[in-house]
């Protein structure tokens, strides 16, 4: 029995071998480039995709929460990059975390490192959270003040490990196209080894540089001046990715496959049931209009090619609309399956909280619903 | 001490009395107006919450998917509406429910009234979703040929009871004013009104009328053609019904608490941890700008008034960056919480999957993190 015909509502599948060729591919790039590659987990957040990476040789990992650090060093991972500003309300955790596994933390500001000093007794490795140009946050690239007076703090406690200057390029995910995506990652790097000289020049030498972004990572061929690389979406990818071409839509390893519930032939529309909250909201323009994801047709055990002129185009809490040619239309029944691929896959995996493969394997994640 | 204190990460708050009296006021609308209030238990999905409203004396509620309905007949709700279109691959686990307590749902295909007349042994009250405007889904208001059909269908089965006509005017909620919100509201309620003339004319008497969007019930005194109301959002109320007025900033009972985590007063930008994964990714407008919600300070025990000029201008996944003036940023310590007032409270609360009262209470829901 074909295992789609045991799904009765929205349901998140993912391509094991196609995830698992993702994970060889980034870490076969990283190793060719001389670069510690330390994916983000953030986007899979599953301990039993996070094996499939193991098996891939990798050993470090980044986490975007205390609580996801914390769940995977439930499960077995014992060097944890939580890629996320220093949160002060959580200094207690963070430390009784770093006694039990090798930590590395983010500081941003001399309020944060104070309390990390003031509050913690367990070694850690700390970076600095740099912004290089994406205007998210940390700090800016040309402030040699503050840079400077973070390090000598850092440096001043023998507990902390000053580990060097991390940055993630999130502008890249609007970059556009190869080259345009190539800039903004060399743009970043070459800005890190900036500041990395004149800090060196202050006598702060050795520190490394730490990039993360997926368009940067799968499409940039020139990784010199990285230490470290710490992409994560890539394990799925997504539809967002394809479009902007990070990644050939054959590489998107997951898609929610969702029940038809009815038929508007006269509007070019079909109601599948799957919605806002299985989805997210995050979208990705398609001629030119929002769509909420790639519509597909089943093909096998699995989805095909996204259909031409499909697009999901409004969702409500639970219901998809999609809009689909006639020709399209003509062939779905009421009851029949159809597949999105999410716009951006860690929302979608955020919001589902569980998935399977093909082969039926259930995925729990970090949030894995009761 | 402050509850606040305690608070180490994104946290949905609810302010129960507010809640109780927003609950308080729906249901006596309903009453006053002769109409029985069935409400969407969709926004706040949990067992405690639906306590709030049996002590308000509500006996009757509505679910949007079969789990939701599960869940809740566990919890002792013996008269449930699904109010969304027949799903063909959940049929048994319907009729499984419609075993156990009294059970309304939708149709609005003949595929689906075969299916279930075909695979159905239990007794359950059918409505017809009536498309009166919305452009979601449902049988066009107009299109009598289906509409009788589906009688017919409904009425030759003596298992069915043919309960009425249903609706969701779902483009209330963006109207704009009383005005717009009252003249769709009565839009739908006059053109299902007509359909049931027309369905009496040709034999098919007694057919009620459900509608069921929170502005069109907050805001419109004249309900008259209503059999049966069916709002949800009203509950907690969010920012987009503020702003839209269907009720008072004051109205809104829930926010996200979020930790302060970094400052950028050069930009006018505050970071919290909170972010796309909390609060989800929709937005209002606010000075013709997109915002995530509604900053506001803490106060007491719980939100002040939301910020004048602040807006939620990015997300990601774990973080927000906040807008906010100068003079405000200048009071904000890293370390400090803001509060966020949610664009959409439903899908924050679905995000979040539990909350808390002021008092500290926990509030679980269907989506219960392990």
């Amino acid at each position: 029995m074909n295992l789609l015909d045991q799904i009765d509502q929205p349901t998140l599948l993912v391509d094991e071998e196609v995830t698992r060729n993702n994970i060889r591919r980034m870490a076969e790039r990283a190793q060719k480039q001389g670069v510690v590659f330390r994916p983000h987990f953030k986007t899979h957040q599953s301990a039993a995709v996070g094996e499939w990476f193991r098996e891939a040789g990798v050993t470090k990992i980044t986490v975007s929460s205390v609580e996801m650090a914390e769940y995977f060093a439930d499960h077995g991972w014992n060097d944890i990059l939580i890629a996320f500003s220093m949160n002060l309300r959580q200094i207690e955790r963070i430390n009784s975390l770093a006694e039990r596994i090798h930590l590395e933390v983010l500081v941003e500001n001399s309020e944060a490192l104070s309390a990390l000093v003031k509050n913690g007794q367990s070694a850690m490795a700390v970076w600095i959270k740099i912004d290089a140009g994406s205007r998210r946050t940390g700090v800016d690239w040309q402030n040699k003040v503050e840079l400077k007076e973070l390090c000598r703090a850092i440096c001043q406690n023998p507990r902390l490990e000053l580990a060097g200057l991390l940055t993630h390029s999130g502008h890249s995910y609007h970059a556009g196209d190869r080259m345009n995506v190539t800039s903004v990652f060399r743009e970043g790097v070459n800005r890190l080894n900036q500041v990395k000289s004149e800090l060196a020049s202050e006598g702060f030498a050795g520190l490394k540089i730490s990039v993360g972004d997926t368009p940067g990572c799968s499409l940039c061929e020139d990784w010199a001046g990285v230490d470290e690389a710490r992409p994560g979406n890539f394990v799925f990818y997504d539809a967002q990715q394809a479009v902007a071409g990070s990644c050939r839509i054959e590489d998107v390893s997951i898609a929610l496959d969702c029940p038809v519930v009815a038929l508007h032939p006269e509007r070019g529309e079909v109601v599948v049931y799957g919605g806002a909250i299985h989805l997210s909201k995050d979208y990705l323009y398609v001629d030119g209009k929002i769509s909420y994801g790639l519509p597909a047709l089943p093909n096998g055990k699995r989805w095909g090619m996204p259909i031409p002129g499909g697009r999901v185009d409004r969702l409500s809490q639970e219901h998809g609309i999609l809009h689909l040619p006639d020709a399209v239309i003509d062939q779905i029944r009421i009851g029949d399956l159809l597949f999105i691929i999410p716009a951006h896959s860690c929302l979608t995996v955020h919001a589902m909280r569980e998935y399977q493969t093909l082969q039926g394997k259930k995925i729990s994640t970090l949030n894995q619903v009761k």
